[in-house]
């Protein structure tokens, strides 16, 4: 005998099967619809504001989008859950679900990936990246938010260790030491839409530009993208960033340094010279396109330096379907 | 009647005039000698290997050198005193002296003047900058460090708020704000010693990068120099720079920068983009001459954006005789 859960099982299954079919078969033929990157620094505001949660659900679709409140990261994913709903609520949103994984065996669930797959706006709540990615490896959900965001346009927001998972090298562990150093930094795999690029958030709050350097000592060819609190780096695919909220975007380009790092001796300090920095505030949109490069505050020449910078952020990774 | 003491002010006086003479005349027939400069990030270590200190001591002349330790800048300048005193004779300095100088009355005395111009190695404590060159600012005492430095190839170290007055645009007050800021900065004038540079000092244990870049939103024409604890920046003039000690010293470039400074409104945030970042470690040696640009640890190119700083930042002030 069949139970009527079973029955919805086979049924949810089928569907996303079906979804998956469709996406799959559009990525392979080239098929590329990618969403926005909503990369925040931790600790949005919630209360007053709300410019980044805002902004996230604006670009999902607006009120009637289906928004996912995924909270694989958590160790409380239910009350993290409760922190959001009427939070999301209470800025229009009127079809927010909970996407709880709390295994890898839930994420490999069809019920999930047809979640995933029918989702306008995906947010990865805070917690530890580390969780989040023991979950997602290698699952259906890993490949289904592949295919949301790349070949149905679907938003994917992340805040904390949700931002931290959005790049391919993730910083996993990592102490903030005040100077930059070796051998202090773990990096992992994170879920790589971000492809030249590490996040790290709470950034100046937590004084991380040590730790970020630190990254870039062992991946030079990568990007430091340092994100404050309540702070979004908005990235739309091979054309602009925009800075939301509060804080600073921090962008460091380790690419050209010449550092000591693939040498040090035990006890050997790192160096490291002509690292570029460039500092983003909140409110600025930063354009790829030489005709609107101006659209930040100043009215200057655009450094070739940053605008190479940027087309390499806005470069979405490819599709792990 | 003519007292013992004022026969002595008397003599004194002559002498220092003499001396002053001597050395001003040097200078204007353009005899150049200068001596090193010993930039302390404050807390220089005075009890286990005293690596900052020994190598003023050193550049000074070493054990027999006559140094004067100057207590301008401390609110305690017995106590500052009584603290170094015995830390130098500890390394084997045999003559060293309390430069006490507690207005700029005392920085006017010929026996001050006397006493600067005799010196092979002057020491500026901390304390507070501003203390510091109130006393000193358009005193003989001032005229003297600079023929002294200039001009008789005089070792100038000072450690936090004497490193602080090295350079021309000194760093009065600032708040170390997270993020660079407009408005948070009050600059002021030093010594004048180090031509191209702000000086920042408990860099990384302060977080002072925020700091330092709102201090070169004001003067995008200067580096920014941040030293660490315990970690001297060593400058040879027009030929090297050393750090010594256990940290690092940062260098921000922000010459060539696309800011908003110049034009922000109330509520403007501060846009700093291509700043450059040179991180170098304690140990390590940097010279302007190609053929010797590979004294630090990497044998990799030295990059020309580092190197322009470097010559830049070993570029002597004028002397104000």
């Amino acid at each position: 005998m069949v139970s009527r859960r079973q029955w919805l099982q086979a049924l949810a299954s089928l569907a996303a099967g079906s979804a998956w079919t469709q996406a799959w078969a559009q990525a392979k033929q080239g098929a590329r619809k990618t969403g926005h990157l909503v990369i925040v620094g931790g600790a949005e505001d919630r209360v007053h504001d709300r410019l980044v949660l805002r902004r996230f659900l604006e670009l999902s679709g607006g009120p009637l989008a289906r928004i996912l409140v995924c909270t694989a990261a958590s160790g409380d994913p239910e009350g993290s859950w409760k922190g959001y709903a009427p939070v999301f609520a209470d800025m229009g949103a009127q079809n927010v679900q909970h996407l709880s994984i709390l295994s890898s065996s839930d994420a490999n669930q069809p019920a999930v990936a047809e979640q995933i797959l029918a989702a306008d706006g995906i947010f990865l709540t805070g917690g530890d990246q580390r969780r989040l990615m023991e979950r997602l490896w290698e699952t259906q959900a890993a490949r289904a938010i592949h295919l949301a965001f790349h070949v149905q346009g679907c938003t994917l927001g992340g805040t904390s260790a949700g931002a931290a998972v959005m790049s391919r090298a993730m910083l996993a562990i990592g102490e903030a030491t005040r100077r930059p150093q070796m051998d202090t930094i773990t990096l992992d795999i994170g879920l790589g839409l971000l492809s030249n690029a590490i996040v790290d958030q709470h950034f100046n709050e937590r004084y991380r530009l040590g730790r970020l350097l630190s990254a870039l000592a062992l991946r030079k060819d990568l990007l430091g993208v340092g994100i404050d609190e309540d702070t979004a780096l908005v990235v739309e695919r091979n054309k602009a960033i925009e800075v939301v909220g509060s804080g600073n975007v921090t962008i460091v380009d380790g690419r050209r340094m010449r550092t000591n790092s693939q040498e040090l001796q035990a006890h050997d300090r790192l160096e490291m010279m002509d690292v570029r920095l460039h500092v983003l505030p909140a409110g600025n949109r930063y354009s790829v396109a030489p005709a609107a490069a101006q659209d930040g505050a100043s009215p200057q020449r655009t450094p070739s330096a940053f605008l190479e910078t940027l087309k390499l952020l806005v470069e979405p990774g490819p599709i792990r379907g």
